[in-house]
């Protein structure tokens, strides 16, 4: 896998290819397929964007459409897009003051990796870190459920997450990991302000053991329920919006 | 639809089953269907139940368990059960004094209303709330996407959610709505403390007029990045481990 380097993508879902279509970015759309008889034709700013850009759209009948992609929430529009979406952290320079990261150790599942790319954006993350084995990547899936949130928030690719976690150390980060331990502190008793890491694992296995061992602070949420299981996604959201309510208050 | 009967449902999934089958219910096990190649029949604990309980076990190869179940997620178990699941309020008596009930208006994505169920299990959450109209119910994937959660929190059913919450109001209960609008206080400005009832929105058009207007206090997630669209069920997380830091930080 080569980063930092121009691919072909693709992104379906009418939200999603609004976003794609009306922000500002330097990716080349290669194609634009739109289905008929579907709520992607019926949309003015659709139509608005195909009557500007005639020659890269392609109006298809539901069959043709249907034949052509498989997917289950295209909503009867899919975009072909070249652009690099996948970044290496050197590219990196600058990171302001209360800069967050996000390190996502081992997602598999597309479904939790898109809605951490959504729910990161709203939280104002500045960038999420993936590991480059056993790890989801930026795949149709995971963009289409971003809702275009891939758009605003930078990905990176990293080889060897503890040396990525040494060299952000290194430039003023502190780094929090997530996991269910008796070290652990609850998530609120963290303080989130300044440059900040935070480390997320899988939901089968959690952060690996060398990852953990890297980071500055534990946090913990404990569950009030009985099934003890909270989605990574979710779990996410718990704490990055902890995050900002801290940052919100001392304003 | 008939509430507070018994109903045919069907449950998918390794953890899904795993909870369902150790869990206490009174729920009637029609029959377990295996697929010989699957995770499932690789499970020790699957197996210990099978060996326990053949009568109702059937194992099927793969050919035909495929025929039979298209489920994405199924993971070579499904199984049939018979029960309650869809309850009407009005069976409940009482409310223990930091009760937390959710309404969720006209949510219509069932990952993301099994999602809700299993972030509102895991925070504490007594009860969800869903209206009879325009709204998914317990169908198998909103069971699925819980992970077992659906089998520790009430799920109610309600002909008229503005009568719901006069009903719940008049029993001690106070009323947030999530809102985006200028009237709305911070999320964490509010005091979630007491008997609390969080009422949610469907992603596009939000909480409707009538069921706002019944809230005592609206809250707001200010949104930190370029999207501004958290999915409902990350706000949701949001919202409950916010009012789970203050239950918690005066213990």
């Amino acid at each position: 896998m080569r980063l930092n380097q121009k691919k072909n993508h693709i992104i379906y879902g009418l939200n999603n290819c609004l976003s794609f279509l009306y922000a500002k970015n330097d990716f080349i759309i290669n194609s634009i397929d739109i289905n008929i008889n579907s709520p992607a034709h019926k949309s003015n700013q659709i139509t608005q964007y195909i009557n500007k850009n005639k020659k890269i759209v392609r109006l298809l009948n539901n069959k043709d459409f249907c034949n052509k992609y498989m997917y289950k929430h295209s909503q009867g529009i899919v975009i072909n897009f070249t652009g690099i979406i996948e970044k290496k952290l050197d590219a990196i320079e600058d990171f302001k003051d209360n800069s967050c990261l996000l390190i996502a150790d081992q997602i598999n599942d597309p479904q939790n990796l898109g809605q951490m790319i959504r729910t990161s954006e709203c939280a104002g993350v500045d960038g999420i870190i993936l590991p480059k084995h056993n790890s989801v990547h930026l795949t149709d899936s995971v963009l289409q459920v971003s809702q275009g949130a891939f758009l605003n928030i930078d990905v990176f690719i990293e080889n060897n997450l503890t040396t990525t976690i040494k060299f952000l150390k290194s430039i003023g980060f502190w780094v929090v990991g997530l996991e269910n331990s008796i070290e652990a502190q609850r998530w609120y008793e963290i303080d989130y302000k300044g440059k900040i890491v935070i480390v997320l694992g899988s939901e089968g296995t959690g952060i690996r053991k060398l990852v953990r061992e890297s980071c500055d602070f534990l946090a913990t949420i404990p569950m009030e329920g009985k099934t003890n299981s909270l989605n990574v996604s979710a779990a996410l959201s718990a704490i990055l919006f902890e995050r900002h309510r801290q940052i919100l208050q001392i304003k």
